[in-house]
Formats: C-alpha cells, sequence, structure tokens
C-alpha cells in the first residue's frame, strides 16, 4: 500500500470534495450554468484577495498571470524595477526582458527580504521607472516580503506595484484594497487547494485604466479582453470548466473557515516546523521566514536527494528540495492549502525518521514535542 | 431529475473514466512517477497526430497554442498568409496582428472552403510569404478544409504550414508526417474527451529550427523552452497534473479504438446527421461538411435561440447556434469525442421533438429512419 503526502510548495493536497467535484460531468461554458457558478467563483476570489476589484481567471499556471502583467501594465519603452531574491523574482526579470523592458534590479542575497527603505531609494534613484515587481513569498528561498509597507511607498507615487503571490495567496495576510497593491498574480494550486491549472491576477483602478493603454503583443493573455467578458461572468476563450467547478467548493471551503482563520492556521503551522526543526538541531534558511513554506539547510554528512528519498519512498512525505543554486544546499517543507496540525507532525516525525536513517543524531521525539509546545500556545 | 448531452462543438462530452482519473490525489510534476505518465501522453499524442515529431503540451485554451504559433515561427517583419473562412481563421489574423506581423487574407465566403488552388495562387502572387494559417474544421461554419492538398503546396517551398485542428484533431484524418505539415495546434475539450485546459502544438523539424531562431516576444508559450524541457518528459513550468492524468485515459481509450476507426466513427456519425436533418427538411450550411460538426440552416418561422432552449430544457439536449453574423442563421450539432450512434439518434430525435412542438411540419420518425439508414450502411 502506498499513500502519498505532499509538502511540496505546489501543487498541494486536494480536499477529496473538491477532487469529487470536478468529476462532474462537464457543463458548457456559454451557459447561464456556467455564468452562475463562475460569478459565486468571483465573489470567492474577491475575498480571497480582500479586493472590491475585479480578478481575471486564465486557464494557464501562474507563470501565465506573471507573462499577463508584464505584456499588459507596461508600454515600450517603460522602465520597471525588479526585486531579486530568489528563482521566481529573477522569473519577472527575465518576462521583462523578453518584451524588451529595461529592468532595474535589486539583488537581494537568497534568504534575505528586500527592505521596503531599497525600493524607496531605487525609486528616488532611478527616473521613470513605471512598475515595481515583486514576491510575497519568494518560494525559492521561503523568504517573505512585507508588501504592505511596499504598498505604502508605491501608492503614493506614479509607480504601479506587481506582487507574486502564487505561492502566498491564502498563506500569508494579503489585503489588497487596503494596501493599495495595483496587481497581485497567482495560481490554483497552491494555497487554493486545487491541482494546477488556474492562473489569476487582481487589479487596482490605475492597473485596469493603464492595461487599456498597452502597446505590448498579446493575446491570450490580453487584460482589456478579459476585464470585457468579466463583466458577463465569461471569459474570452474556453475555460478549464473543471478547475472552475472545483475552485467554487475549495473557495467556498476558505469562506466556511473565514479568511483570516486560514491565515493564522497556516501561521500556526509555520511557526510548529521551525521549532520541530530547530529542536532537531536543523538550521532555519530563510533570514524573513514565510508561512508558506520552511527552509531548513541539510545538515554536514547528509545527502538532501536521498533525505528526500527515504521520506518519500519510505514514508510517502513529500518535501522539496532546494532550487538552482540551493540545490542539494536546502530542503523545503510547504504549509499549503489543505494542511493540518496532524500533517505537520506527519512530516516533522518522519523527518526525524529519515534523519535518524541516514546516521544524523538527535533526539527520538524532538521535533514532534516542540511543536505541540506550539499548538498548545495556539500562536502562529 | 435532470440528464445533460453535449452536442456542443467544445466542451464535449467526457467518459467517466477520463472523470475518476482526473479525481486521483494530485501528483507532484517534477518527479519520476508523473514523467513516466507525460512520457505515456506524449507516445499517445504522437499517435493521435500521426508524427514521430514532438508534441508540445500547454496548461491553456487551444488559443494559447495558436498564439505559441505566431510568436515563435514568425520573425518580425516577416508576412503571412491567413485563410479566413470563419471565425477561427480570422483569430489567426488577429493573433498576427498583435504581433505586429503584417498578414495577407484570403477572404472565403463563411460556409465554403479555400480552395489550395488560391492558396498557391497566393503564394505565386505576394513574394515573402514564409506561413500560411488554415483550419482544419472551421468550427463556425462547420466547414473541412484540404489539408493534405494545402501541405503538398507549402512543404515544396520555404513556406511552413500551420493549421488550427483544435476542433478537428480526432474527428478528420490528419496525417502530420506523411502530409508534411509543420504545426498542428488543438485543444483537449473537442475530439480528445478531457475537460478543457490543455492545448498542443505538434511541431516539423523546420518548425522547430525556425522556433530557435525567433525574436518576437513570448515567454509562457516559448516553444524551445517547452522542447527542452520534454526530453526531459517534463515542462517549463507547472503542468496541469489531473488534465495530464485524464489525457493518458483518454489517449488509451483512443489507441485501443484505433484511430482509424475513431476516425469513421465520426464520418460515420456525421453523415447519419446530415441525413436526418435533410429528412427533416433541413438545409445544410457547409458547402464542404466536416465529421466534426454539422451546422443547419434555421427555417423562416422558428427561432433559433427558442429552438436550442426547448431540446436544452425539455430534453438535456444542448446543440450549438451560430457564431457572429451567422448568429441566429444556424445551429450546430457536434459528433465530437465521446458519441455513438444512440447519441446522435437521440439528438435528431429532440430536434425533431422541439421543431414540431415550435410549429415545424416535419413527418415523426424521419430524421430517426434517415440516419438509422446511414448506420445501416456503415459508411460515412
Amino acid at each position: 500500500m502506498r499513500k502519498d503526502y505532499l509538502f511540496t510548495p505546489g501543487p498541494t493536497m486536494v480536499p477529496p470534495e473538491v477532487l469529487l467535484a470536478m468529476a462532474q460531468p462537464v457543463i458548457h461554458h456559454r451557459t447561464a450554468q456556467f455564468s452562475a457558478v463562475f460569478e459565486e467563483v468571483n465573489e470567492g476570489l474577491k475575498y480571497l484577495f480582500q479586493t472590491t476589484q475585479p480578478v481575471l481567471t486564465f486557464a494557464a499556471s501562474g507563470t501565465g498571470a506573471m507573462e499577463a502583467a508584464v505584456a499588459n501594465l507596461l508600454r515600450s519603452g517603460e522602465k520597471a524595477l525588479v526585486v531579486r531574491g530568489g528563482k521566481f523574482g529573477e522569473r519577472w526579470a527575465e518576462i521583462c526582458q523578453r518584451y524588451g523592458i529595461e529592468t532595474v534590479n535589486i539583488d537581494i542575497e537568497w534568504g534575505r527580504a528586500v527592505s521596503p527603505g531599497e525600493i524607496e531609494e531605487a525609486l528616488a534613484r532611478e527616473k521613470g521607472i513605471k512598475v515595481v515587481f515583486t514576491t510575497h513569498c519568494e518560494t525559492s528561498t521561503a523568504v517573505r516580503t512585507d508588501i504592505e509597507a511596499i504598498a505604502r511607498i508605491t501608492r503614493e507615487r506614479d509607480v504601479l506595484l506587481v506582487v507574486d503571490a502564487v505561492s502566498a495567496l491564502g498563506a500569508e495576510e494579503l489585503r489588497f484594497d487596503a494596501w493599495g497593491i495595483d496587481a497581485v498574480v497567482s495560481g490554483a494550486q497552491k494555497g487554493i487547494m486545487l491541482p494546477p491549472g488556474l492562473a489569476f491576477i487582481a487589479l487596482s483602478e490605475r492597473a485596469q485604466l493603464k492595461a487599456q493603454q498597452g502597446d505590448l503583443p498579446n493575446y491570450y493573455f490580453s487584460i482589456p479582453k478579459a476585464l470585457k467578458s468579466l463583466e458577463k461572468q465569461q471569459t474570452p476563450y474556453t475555460p478549464a470548466v473543471s478547475l472552475i467547478i472545483g475552485l467554487r467548493v475549495a473557495l467556498g471551503m476558505i469562506r466556511d473557515e473565514g479568511l483570516e482563520n486560514v491565515w493564522k492556521r497556516h501561521a500556526l503551522l509555520a511557526e510548529a516546523t521551525r521549532a520541530g526543526l530547530e529542536a532537531l538541531g536543523l538550521k532555519l534558511f530563510s533570514k524573513a521566514p514565510s508561512n508558506v513554506v520552511t527552509a531548513f539547510e541539510v545538515p554536514e554528512g547528509i545527502e538532501a536527494g536521498r533525505l528526500r528519498a527515504v521520506m518519500r519512498e519510505r514514508y510517502g512525505a513529500n518535501i522539496a528540495g532546494g532550487q538552482a543554486q540551493l540545490k542539494d544546499k536546502i530542503c523545503r517543507i510547504a504549509h499549503l492549502g489543505y494542511m493540518t496540525e496532524s500533517d505537520t507532525l506527519l512530516v516533522l516525525n518522519t523527518l526525524e525518521l529519515a534523519l535518524r536513517e541516514l546516521g544524523y543524531a538527535c533526539e527520538r521525539g524532538a521535533a514532534s514535542a516542540a511543536a505541540v509546545r506550539v499548538f498548545e500556545s495556539g500562536k502562529g
């Protein structure tokens, strides 16, 4: 018998009720029946993004929504500021480059978060920056960025703030309207508890206006077209109907739990994981730890790939390794989406077992004890 | 009790075994487990496209793969020839326009197919055309185009032939390698029997080479990147895992039936539908009828919307109306994918019932009788 648990920062585990909703017969999208589902979904997305503004849905992975932001919110010849502190920050710069957009890059040591002051300074130094691209949780380093503070800077200026919250949405506090963000992109396969295949983008009024004036080539990811279709609870091209039907159920679960409770749950699981890892004598990698995913440094003498293989093959617990320059240096445990205290104890316990099997010296039950202490305190 | 049948040209009905496969727990995509599934899927796609060349899969609707073709197979300043005989032919021209590509358009009266001679003439007349964009089945008019004959022209020249087979794939005979086509794009929610959310593109050797030299902006739909990932049975960005797991089952069903039998089945159902419609005194719209979808002109005195509503609400039979200039003029019945003789009889019978209810004079059972005659002949 094989039983698998996904502690990877996307795809994440999907509730059976969502999986079964998606197994219903497909409905046609150009019908009142579909529009009624989509209307409910769009209300749920607004709640999740904490906005009264439209949230667009594309059949794509999160990267598609990132490209939509670049190709619609910039005009040729404009300049952008990009925070590069990991693989996903780098992706913003890569997409800009493909569209001939000059970027000013703030290169942050992997594991550290950009400070709002660094953004402010760059905006003062470099004239003509029209968009700032940031990453709410940089999944490759498990770092959280203070989006609220950065938005305080951009919202006073003629500069759009675009946030990659592909992994952060639903895990980290994010208040689109109250903070004054201009665009947030996300994906379905993380905190939203869906299989991959949907990408989202929320847009402020000034971002919507800017998109109407865009001149960069785009078609499938056209924001003006998607905004127009949304007025009739439709999408310009065939939507991923079954995923949207699943999304209705997943968003209903988030609404039932209450978004603030969802955030608190992620904070609690992340805190317990950090405590458990430290109790095992492991070093946390991120200097600004997120509630999305926790990274630990693989101890001397242990091979990261081997550790993950033992956890996966022996115990069904799938955790992620490091990406790019962090390959073999760190492992990452997600707290994302359909995840409970029990799941967190499971991953800590199986990590302890695997470490011991590979000859690492740690006390039996140490991780559990530390995590349980956090759960009993109830504070993330 | 409500029971729905989709006779719309996408989305189409999905076999329960495919729906249930997709309801399995999500697996992580950067694993040997996923790559094994994807390898099997990629073999199945090659069989379906009748090619030994790579077929790329994007999380997107079919339009995404159309954009991939334009943004990768043309260089800035190049010229393209576009056959515009309906909504989807027009889409090729629109995408080219967004990318600043000059198009020479062959405008075909809706309902008629382009003749290979018209393509040959345009290529001789207009110098410097690098790509010809065509539509195998123009879903908006139910017209089939002779791709084999057109490929005979392009394969001898320094001109790529790109075919939109979004609705045709799996319904119409298509032999990528043998005919010498350069790119075929398709989608999941038609003949492939999957919910929407996947787009495909098959590429000849010279198309792959051309994509490596592309200079138009693209990122998510980058063909060079997708080709590189495919070597390791991966995709550059998170794939729509659950749809790909469903795709394995759907492609297995096509292989079990045998592709030529699948084509024959579609031909038979289309022939029976045409016979049934004519027996009801209805006029077929397309002058080059496809095996994908059949269009009939809505008779004088009958309102198209009303006819569709009666069929849908009273009998659960969903057929499509006309698009753009054909709205209210035609209705369309698909023969796509998970579709049998029984389904075809069902749609013809419910159409007859609905027409009679709306006061149209036709003989009871006439459509059935004509369709059964075709089934007994076994010839599509």
